[in-house]
């Protein structure tokens, strides 16, 4: 896929119902996107398989669902409302305003990742290589600055005056500030996880490419809890998860590579990320990240709050504050990543072939005519009994079978079963499959195994 | 269930993982909840069983995930910047902020419902009836005044200066500003519905009981639009099909009615409203809403963003404004509500007798002793077995047998597998019902259908 090919996922999304521009109708909000009808079964499909690997399968992750809104404490211990910032830069003559590391890396080859160093050296290099404004062409700029990147609101309870709140910048508090809460309710051992999924919102100064850099996104990540003296074998471990899950979703190893931090990139709570890159057309950038986060949080929490976010180890009594490794799955990334994995240009149609358990539908049932009742209520028979055994499944009776079977494969749907003629006689149905493009006449009895 | 008993729930709900205090470390914020690793579990069983029961099952209902953050001409064509306030009133001497009808409806006996009155009638009746403030007694109040529940920040990005942007107070704009998305992307006939699960924030002024009444809250619910000739016929079966998804989750239909609202209670929107109420301890309340909304709020964005809104009848080719049927269902009221449902004491011990298919976990297993390694690990191939099966599964190895059914029993588990020294010679298990506390040995081959 070309980098002029992300216009057709774009185009693809909004026609066929799975991402449309958010406000659309009022000319779009920048950097917001809804979910459409198949997206949104997309995306419910990718977060239950993750719900179901990380939480469900396992006896040691623990789910939590936390509010967005928490005490404005909660982000001054965490250091998000001092260091959660972006450097802004601003254009004197034409007021175009945008990130100063972006600009820099845009304007200059060789500065491939300039985030995290110090404004001076930012301002230093915009002015030495006398960066021109990308709109009006001019070379006047404000000196960089700090933006703090967290949602504020203002919360109006009880008494006279307002509170200020943040939108979570991640989700990662909401599990550390419950650390006690699910120590004491669950009892778990270490090593053991807490996980959540759900939106994170952030106030992105510069536009993002589609779906990629949005000011809400889903994300699921885990903090997990270890034994500090052995962070690096957890942290290997999960490394190795992490990759067996993009595999599992249908991304191929060849367009992924690990890419640790740099010293400057690091965020401030971490000793060590990695992030989990995908080869875009436009190079490697972030799908996922992988950080250790030592025992910074429960640390800070533990001395803001007064809290003990001691663990005692059952067997040797001893008592120490855990260490946290956290795997970070952006799934609004991998929802579009996906998308642009699975688009498939054949000779006479258009694919996405995704992986048969992620699909929004994994079946389309098909009357062959409208307009013989017999058939359509043989087929409606069939989808009920499909949809009430937990199969997606579309219903399409308009135009030639040939059309359906196309409009089919253009949004994923791994098996098409019509209902014909033969199926009032035999009870059999033909199921054509989206990648084969082959027909088998089965005995309907073998239906939903077969799909 | 007793008022005071809601006391039990609240203080189960936090030892047990159901539901915690939000920014609990940090002396709370108020009016916000964390759902904890039991909690998550539930409401996931009810927000996916609404989903399966109203999206999937139907090929009438076309699902979405719209963005929270929306073009603040959103919120003025829908007319909430104008009209989703509450009124507010504070004490001149304590500085005590409230609103002004539950000071009304809390202090007067007859006074039950008097929201949406004029703001000049609410202060005659505060001033007519001498009301005191329930903090510091005296009787020195500002005048009413309207107070906006849309929660307000600021999006920063491009250009010089920040936009105001609110939280979303309903998920409906979502379906509303995508109605054309759908029709072009979708091509449904009419009747259709738009649905959408997801949290709304709404800015409280007033402390609420528990999870009722918070900051932000879990939704489901669905546009429905209709030809307006045929709207009450759709009004009176979404309510059926309402009734029917509360009895479905294990409510009793002598704990619900149905309340219309009067003419100056319907919201700025609808024509006719009326609530499912659930017979709290404290009386019957709101916990579900079904409101028609006529063609008010696509008209309105049809006018302020110049988007043809019409409908096309693929039959007659008359061309319409759909009129809208809106069933809301209030998961995070739901929730609490299934909880005081459920809740049972009995002589020996605690049940919650929760629905089968809504319990935080189907299954608990239990190797007889933890000392002993072939019984711990046949017990952990048959909880590896359980959960690649898809099945919500707890372990616990903690204790003596019976504690551990009391321990499962608060949580609502039906059914607790235990595997033994028999297991190991004759592969078989028991089975202890939560209800009943009967148990059985049977086959493992046997278990999976039995669960």
């Amino acid at each position: 896929m070309s980098s002029t090919d992300l216009q057709k996922i774009v185009g693809l999304s909004k026609r066929r119902g799975f991402v449309f521009p958010g406000s659309d109708i009022y000319g779009g909000l920048a950097n917001t996107y809804d979910f459409g009808p198949l997206g949104v079964l997309l995306k419910k499909n990718i977060s239950d398989l993750w719900w179901k690997t990380f939480v469900t399968k396992r006896s040691d992750m623990y789910g939590l669902d936390t509010s967005n809104l928490m005490s404005p404490k909660v982000w001054e211990a965490s250091g998000h409302t001092a260091n959660f910032t972006n450097v802004l830069i601003d254009c004197l003559n034409c007021k175009y305003r945008t990130r100063a590391d972006h600009l820099i890396e845009d304007a200059l080859p060789g500065y491939e990742n300039v985030e995290g160093r110090p404004l001076s050296e930012l301002d230093e290099i915009i002015k030495s290589n006398n960066i021109k404004c990308p709109k009006c062409g001019l070379s006047k700029w404000t000196p960089s600055r700090n933006f703090n990147q967290l949602f504020e609101t203002s919360v109006g309870i009880i008494t006279e005056g307002t509170d200020t709140a943040f939108l979570r910048g991640e989700l990662a508090q909401g599990m550390f500030v419950n650390f006690k809460n699910v120590l004491d309710s669950m009892h778990p051992k270490l090593p053991f996880g807490i996980a959540q999924s759900g939106k994170a919102y952030r106030n992105e100064i510069t536009m993002g490419k589609f779906t990629f850099r949005t000011l809400e996104f889903d994300l699921a990540e885990f903090e997990y809890f270890v034994d500090p003296k052995y962070w690096e074998v957890h942290f290997e471990y999960w490394k190795e998860e992490m990759m067996k899950f993009a595999l599992a979703v249908g991304l191929n190893a060849t367009d992924l590579r690990w890419r640790a931090h740099s010293k400057e990139e690091l965020a401030h709570y971490s000793k060590r990320t990695e992030d989990l890159e995908y080869r875009f057309p436009w190079g490697y950038k972030e799908m996922w990240g992988l950080a250790y986060r030592t025992d910074f949080d429960l640390k800070n929490h533990m001395e803001k709050s007064g809290v003990d976010m001691n663990y005692v180890d059952p067997f040797t009594n001893d008592k120490f504050i855990p260490h946290v490794i956290e795997p970070t799955f952006g799934i609004s990334r991998l929802f579009t990543i996906l998308l642009m994995n699975a688009y498939t240009e054949e000779q006479d149609r258009v694919v996405l072939k995704l992986p048969k358990n992620i699909a929004p539908y994994r079946a389309a049932v098909f009357p062959l005519v409208k307009n013989k009742e017999d058939i359509v209520n043989k087929a409606r028979d069939i989808f009920e009994t499909l949809v009430t055994a937990g199969i997606s499944t579309a219903w399409d009776d308009r135009g030639n079978i040939g059309k359906r079977y196309y409009s089919q494969d253009e949004i994923g749907t791994p098996s098409c079963v019509t209902i014909d003629y033969q199926t009032l006689e035999d009870n059999t149905v033909t199921v054509r499959d989206r990648d084969t493009t082959k027909q088998d006449r089965i005995r309907l009895e073998d239906l939903i195994s077969r799909l």
